[in-house]
């Protein structure tokens, strides 16, 4: 047995050991509704703040709770490696998504329920169930060994899902308390189990909410039909303007500052995209993005413009013949270097504004947390070292991998802790992030586990 | 003092003489919940018939309730004015507009509440309130004088608001019974109370659901966005197909049977619209309609297409980013002579669905209740007849009115009755109705009494 398979057998093992202590107190961390983004769930994420700092506390690190303008930073420390032995930074958040519609979860999403070897719950995946067993990991190798190989530091955040923007307005004050040499964002996953990849690059986001008003109030289509200007016609020509059929953006400049991966870039990557088993899976075909690319390239290489939300007058059962007298839409695009979010996140707001017809008044408020888009080396020695964890625990060659989503906070942490950054995660398609019936099978919760310790080892011993 | 004027006068002495008790029931009447096109009002909408169908009884007409595949009919009548005295056949209905957005009601919809001598509620006008006016004249006229100078028959019905798909439904079974001379169907207004006029045409209806589905579920706009087909693009781009940025409908046909009134035809109708009144009251500029029509031709005599409502994804505080599963849209047209309401809801529903971009399903339901377009005679005995009692009552010259709303089942009366038919009714725009904070004026109820009255006499004097 080599001294690698072995040590993996010791983490094993000592994950068995605490296995049942470590699920309770994930269950207790998965029943918060820290849903950052809706303001009736703000005392129950600082809750959820303030029952992590206390149990960061419990298990053997200094924590404190950070005040943001928005939801609380959870921060802790364990520096009892001494001073030559590297830092590790570690990334993640304990808000979630809002959980509508809620009439399609099969199981309450508060109540973490185990079925068929996956525990079902919002967070459950993300990034609950990730940065859980991140701390799992450190806590248990404290209980078993009394030390560890690299001095830790974890910034976990309450608001990842809406974009970071309390951590982002702290983030130049802490910039000492945070001083890493490498830093890991736990909160991403790859297609398949089988083809393990560390993460090199994410998109960058932007978001923004867009309010049209044709009248003082709600108007009846008969006699109002044919003279007022229906916002919901203003709303969809106003947005139907964004995208020509072949799916590209027309927004003016909306591409000129995007850099194209080259050929040689590209063989580093993990380019695999099945399209028989995203159809499957998915239900949708992939065929949402610009023409011209392929569905691996428009999800990892091209921005979108995505609209998340419509609303305008009545939708539910039934029928009523109105003419609103607003509707709206809530728009985010996905960004790729060297796209500069706010940059862009004026264009399409000065676009939308510039579509607005005669008659219709449109009001565009830009999202506060945006994000930069992320590519990193490919050849630091964090994605080394990471990608050689998930080898050795998988048992499969572990590849480089460009991301779909964003980290917003990902590159200003980067800029601010001075560290060499890495993505990381056991999330698949299958957990439903975002999505009723979230879920995250608990043999990869396990598979992190163990991932976390023997990269701390392997950090330990980078030169 | 002429005849006419002591005969106006002794009719609002009478309505003085009942206010109270009118008053009472008729805010009972505006307590239930009679929102007929949402399933869970169902109870309190058969619970409105009832107590109605009770009341008519109660001040001596002849009563019953009349089941449909919908909600219920409730029929009355009063024949004792002998065979040779016409029989005046009334139409209303019972069920109002559902009262999204709720919030924005300043008193409690189903609470009926006076303000400056207005009474607040949904149904307040549309139809309660002017259904209510007509019985409690009939009721007041019989406890005062014992008879009646013509026989009456009612029919009150439960889906108006709805397409009176049920009534719909039995109309031709109930043709022997609704027999009559005269047909009044009292639910709707004009614009402005010193040019009082009656109504000779209204717009048909059609109403639909769009449903467009891009997946199994709700995707993050991260990992999916630019591979997946976005619901919201493809509702967006299906309804923008529709209508081109001169209010033009661009379905191909939609067009070909409009009748567009002559010139000697206008010539008789109020086609009065003050632009600058229309935008202080609403708020809108009335620059909704075909580009090339002025706001009254597009009111009156063009056909439109509105969406009435749409949704997908998460448009509530904050932000998701989502790719929703499904998206939806309610549509429905306004006709006008010669249009078939049929034909054009097919016309529709086949140019969205062809519209639907690859990746994504749609589907059409069309709505039951349509109503085809209404145009009837300008110089018949009914049209005088209540031309008259509205300027003997509001001392103004009457004219005659299109209007662009629908009552979807008048054409299909007037033909099952074999009666000569006009719209009249004492809405005004500032009433609100299908909008938040629905409203109508007791000075007005009192009018609407006292024509009533007025009305009967006249119908009897017709040779």
């Amino acid at each position: 047995m080599s001294q690698t398979t072995s040590q993996i057998e010791e983490f094993n093992r000592i994950f068995d050991a605490h296995k049942n202590e470590i699920q309770d107190n994930f269950f207790t961390f998965l029943k918060f509704e820290s849903i950052g983004a809706e303001p009736e769930y703000t005392e129950q994420t600082r809750s959820c703040a303030e029952w992590l700092c206390t149990y960061l506390s419990n298990v053997g690190l200094t924590s404190e709770i950070i005040q943001t303008p928005g939801h609380p930073l959870v921060f802790a420390e364990w520096n009892k490696a001494g001073s030559n032995a590297p830092t590790l930074l570690i990334y993640g958040h304990y808000d979630v998504q809002p959980v509508d519609p809620i009439e399609l979860w099969t199981s309450p999403p508060f109540i973490p329920t185990i079925k068929d070897g996956n525990v079902y719950a919002r967070g459950a995946q993300d990034d609950k169930g990730q940065i859980f067993y991140t701390i799992s990991a450190i806590a248990s190798l404290l209980k078993e060994k009394k030390t560890l190989p690299v001095n830790i530091k974890m910034c976990i955040e309450g608001e990842e899902e809406n974009g970071s923007a309390g951590f982002q307005s702290v983030l130049s004050s802490l910039s000492d308390k945070l001083k890493a040499d490498y830093l890991v964002v736990v909160d991403i996953g790859f297609n398949s189990i089988s083809r393990p990849t560390v993460t090199v690059g994410t998109r960058g986001l932007v978001a923004m909410s867009l309010e049209v008003v044709g009248s003082n109030t709600d108007l009846h289509s008969g006699s109002h039909g044919g003279v007022a200007f229906n916002p919901n016609h203003a709303l969809i020509q106003m947005l139907n303007s964004i995208r020509n059929v072949d799916g590209k953006i027309t927004i003016k400049g909306f591409y000129d500052d995007v850099v194209v991966p080259n050929k040689s870039e590209f063989a580093k990557f993990d380019c695999s995209f099945d399209e028989v088993e995203y159809e499957q899976f998915t239900g949708a075909k992939p065929v949402g993005g610009e023409k011209e690319f392929s569905p691996f390239e428009s999800k990892c290489t091209r921005p979108t413009v995505e609209i998340n939300g419509i609303s305008g007058g009545y939708a539910g059962n039934g029928f009523k013949t109105v003419i609103p007298s607003r509707a709206c839409a809530k728009i985010s695009a996905r960004l790729v270097p060297n796209q500069d979010p706010d940059k862009i996140a004026n264009l399409i707001s000065e676009h939308l504004i510039s579509q607005a017809p005669n008659g219709i008044s449109a009001n565009v408020t830009i999202h506060k947390g945006t994000g930069k888009p992320l590519r990193t080396s490919t050849d630091s020695k964090i994605v080394k070292a990471a990608s050689q964890a998930f080898a050795d625990v998988t048992g499969e060659h572990c590849r480089l991998a460009l991301h779909g989503a964003s980290i917003p906070i990902s590159p200003s942490l980067a800029a601010a802790s001075g560290a060499e950054l890495v993505l990381i995660g056991y999330g698949l398609p299958s957990d439903m992030i975002h999505a009723p019936n979230e879920n995250f099978g608990l043999d990869r919760f396990k598979m992190g586990f163990v991932t976390i310790c023997r990269l701390l080892d392997l950090i330990s011993q980078v030169e």
